[in-house]
């Protein structure tokens, strides 16, 4: 158990779909701004990490269970609590709640330091860790393994001045959108996704092009495998579980 | 003179550029935004408009005057005024503020009453207008012709699901974002704008692909000229003065 930290918000059209639902990667960002917001709180924010450590946050993988997506103008809570470390890796969960307290939508996101000079990955500072009274496990939870592609479709995308963040890298949160991106609009249209589980593996480079690859399969339920590539190699992998949009109630009452 | 409104923000991560620059496209949605609020204050919603004529706004043009873009973290004033319409034309000024009052950015925005049913413009009405205390005249400000491209270069983005809005359309400040990325990335890092002007000709339909083309001239300052086009047809025109970077002071200092 780490320190929880927390704010109110409501859904701006900004960040809706053409369903009315919260977009998934923007939903993301203000998680990650919220989790900022308690870096700063608590006298760890990303400058002083930097200034005093050399080091900075990378993030390696979200897992993301969705039991309804936030509508428009709905008042939501977004909970944030650095939950545990171990000698590599930073577990944090994200919480978002409506105003009955129900969770919406339940993420973890691992975390590790990177050095700044270097670019490798450092063993976690106790320092940072014991600001946010995260908890020393020594488990390391390991994703399920990325599916190999037999049939993907391929798309092709352009990555634009405007996807890179003030710091010249391309946006974590653009991988998940390239994701999406590669499904057709009529499939976005009609389904929501209730799990979303996202692996960065190499940063992708300004300019130039990204290919996302797609493959669908319908077991139980309808699951897309993605991998994100550039330049010959694999960026990111995803997987995402479905419903139909139109089995959900309620949901086109805006 | 109509009424103003204004609202105070600090200038987050999310809407800087690489130079940690206020993005103009992202700077532009949060003015229209500040004008939704004004509509609300005044009780003409876009919602009530909708409901009690049939009607919702569109935008013919903007002209931007930059003096200086504002950066990362920066306390601005977002001001507003629905100063004047005639028959068709509604016209609002915007201005952003530095908190000496110095003026930034100032922009004029060109709306238009369309019918929800014909898709067709109709005459200004004068309870709208009225609720805004926008003075009538008769005076329709007309923008310099766009020039014919000779030699453009051409760029090919394909309409992203997530550049729709909730209400099915290309979002207005994609245009722009458009025009931006037909430029170099070399460009957009050493330069910035001082003038922008952009018409809507003709709404880009959701899906498939646009072509962005430019041309650049070098007479006393740096101008490009911009058309965004898809199935044969322009969609917008736009004209943007520039700068070189370099030449500015204290712009890097973040």
């Amino acid at each position: 158990m780490g320190l929880t930290y927390k704010i109110s918000a409501t859904i701006p059209y900004d960040m809706c779909d053409v369903n009315g639902n919260v977009r998934v990667p923007q939903m993301m960002a203000l998680a990650m701004q919220v989790s900022g917001m308690q870096s700063i709180e608590v006298g760890m924010a990303d400058d002083v990490i930097l200034e005093r450590f050399g080091l900075v946050w990378i993030i390696s993988d979200h897992t993301l269970e969705i039991t309804r997506l936030p509508r428009f103008l709905e008042n939501v809570v977004i909970e944030t609590e650095a939950v545990s470390h171990n000698r590599y890796f930073c577990y944090r969960n994200f919480r978002i709640m409506d105003v009955e307290g129900n969770i919406l939508m339940a993420q973890r996101t691992t975390f590790m330091l990177m050095d700044i000079e270097t670019r490798k990955v450092q063993t976690v500072i106790n320092e940072i860790v014991e600001a946010f009274q995260s908890e020393f496990v020594k488990k390391i939870i390991r994703m399920s393994k990325f599916k190999d592609l037999e049939h993907p479709t391929e798309k092709e995308f352009r990555v634009r001045f405007y996807d890179l963040d003030m710091n010249g890298h391309v946006n974590n949160g653009k991988y998940l959108e390239w994701v999406y991106e590669s499904l057709s609009e009529d499939f976005l249209m009609n389904h929501v996704p209730t799990k979303i589980e996202l692996k960065y593996v190499k940063e992708v480079m300004p300019g130039g092009l990204i290919q996302t690859v797609v493959e669908l399969e319908e077991v139980e339920s309808i699951i897309s495998h993605h991998e994100v590539h550039s330049d010959g190699d694999v960026n990111a992998y995803a997987r995402m579980e479905w419903r139909s949009y139109k089995e959900s109630e309620g949901e086109h009452e805006l």
